[in-house]
């Protein structure tokens, strides 16, 4: 019933119309209900080719304020956008002073934009699937550009982010310890570094310092760092700007190939890490022994893994 | 030969005496040497005996001046305390302001305390597999009490306080926001919700208003909100007492089992998910095969799952 609703939705090619299709197909996802994967499975040739912007970084820093302007330049382009926040703290998820809200009114209601949040609690098949899985049904349902909002501190939250198209990490001149605090995958991994609230003091001198940092950093394509006051649009065009041109170079150097195979490859891993989960460990009473087993200390770890290795044929 | 050096320091019961024993194992299992299975496999049985207290809470929570000085606290009981902070800006970790280190000074000389960090980079095989296998060895080395501080925002460093014994969440008054970044998982587990730096304004406030949410809570043992201000050790005797007496009931109640069960399994299934991908993921052809279908859209990823398990005798 609602994979016909979607398709007909998928095949009308008016984003503004059918979004209460794409959300009832979202809830189904985030629910992680059976009908999900035949869902994805019937329109998985639909997508690929939404953009994807994952947005990181500390609580505080301005994620929603910036990711609002970048949705507004993006739609002002034409161009229409999904975003997914999986940040508790964000505006976007309900988690803001009133005056936030209010900001958030313009974009809320932008016939090309449309917004969701995911809940981290419940996502027993893991938050990066999950993601993933609401990012395709975005991705196929005609979202030109899909941005990711999360905070940057813990893995889920950074390999979210981490299998993007372009990955964007905002900071604010004072972020010294948040830096020290996020994954070094993610510093490792970031395409655009914005300093936001640069009319701060010491963003000079914050820019320098990220940048020397930065300077040691191998890889495709050299990082970038911007300042920006998104909440007085300072700097948000030249992000918008950054990003395209990172997209771009991101095709021409294969680098988004790359990070699109070792999304495939993450995700494929996880997959079977569960089917193998499921179809093997649940029902199977030797499981249930042998942790008993390790619990009361007659056979270490490593014994009892070896046991049920043997037992497993592969 | 560090096995046997291990298994000698293990027998001597001299805990401030083998310390560099002790801190070589911590290296190789940090590592994920080979050698530290082999270490692990042969002193299972002396592990079980610490209580493993998880400390966690929001950046700047004064998280790490607390462990000192419950571990001080501990310490005058004449019990051996192992730390090892998981958490990249904590003091431990060398992630501090000078004060800080002055003030962590004198419990890092203790002849009864051994303070670890563990880098989050590079734990390629799991955070939480690897800070318990640390855990163990510390435990087998004779610490009375093992206290892991982390940054209660990821879903991996939650992991790892979850499965604790006891389990800490320290807060500051203006946690309001916090408290919706942590992980519901933490929340509903947590024995112990310390609010420190309470010579604030807003401390009761806070200390109501957690307790009326807490109160929803069902759980086997009733969970306790203590004020602290730990830069002047105020209440953080209640709070050495408060674990004290939560290790009481826990083994009353059997709480004790329950987690450590829980402990086991999660254990064992991170153990297994490595070693059926080691075993079959990485050398197996097929594998590579179906990751590029699916990559190149030639099938979905549910039917590269199903193909996969097929070919793998389950």
């Amino acid at each position: 019933m609602l994979l016909e609703k979607f398709k007909y939705a998928i095949s009308q090619c008016e984003f503004s119309k059918h979004k209460a299709i794409l959300s009832k197909v979202l809830t189904l996802l985030e629910n992680e209900g059976p009908e999900g994967e035949t869902i994805l499975d019937a329109t998985f040739q639909e997508t690929g080719r939404a953009w994807r912007i994952g947005v990181t970084g500390p609580p505080g820093a301005g994620k929603s304020t910036l990711v609002s302007e970048l949705a507004s330049w993006f739609a002002d382009f034409g161009m229409t956008i999904g975003i997914l926040a999986v940040d508790p703290t964000s505006p976007f998820s309900g988690g803001a002073i009133l005056g936030d809200r209010y900001r958030m009114n313009s974009i809320t209601l932008h016939p090309q934009i449309y917004i969701r949040s995911l809940a981290t609690r419940g996502s027993s098949g893991g938050l990066v699937p999950t993601a993933n899985r609401m990012a395709d049904a975005m991705d196929a349902y005609g979202a030109d550009i899909i941005i990711y909002e999360t905070v940057g501190v813990g893995q889920s939250e950074v390999d979210i982010v981490q299998y993007a198209d372009t990955v964007i990490v905002v900071l604010v001149p004072e972020s010294g310890d948040a830096v020290q605090a996020m994954k070094s995958g993610l510093m490792e991994v970031a395409d655009l570094f914005l300093i936001n609230k640069s009319d701060r003091d010491q963003s000079d001198t914050f820019k320098n310092n990220l940048e020397s940092v930065l300077e040691l950093r191998h890889g495709t394509i050299p990082p970038l760092v911007i300042k920006t006051v998104a909440t007085q649009r300072v700097g948000t065009i030249e992000v918008g700007e950054a990003i395209k041109a990172h997209e771009k170079l991101s095709k021409e150097t294969g680098l988004k190939d790359m990070r699109r195979l070792a999304r495939v490859d993450f995700l494929l891993r996880s997959a079977l890490h569960r089917a193998w989960e499921k179809k093997w460990l649940d029902k199977n009473q030797d499981y249930k022994k042998q942790a008993l087993a390790v619990f009361e200390k007659k056979i270490s770890l490593y014994a009892s893994v070896q046991n049920i290795l043997k037992n497993t044929a592969l």
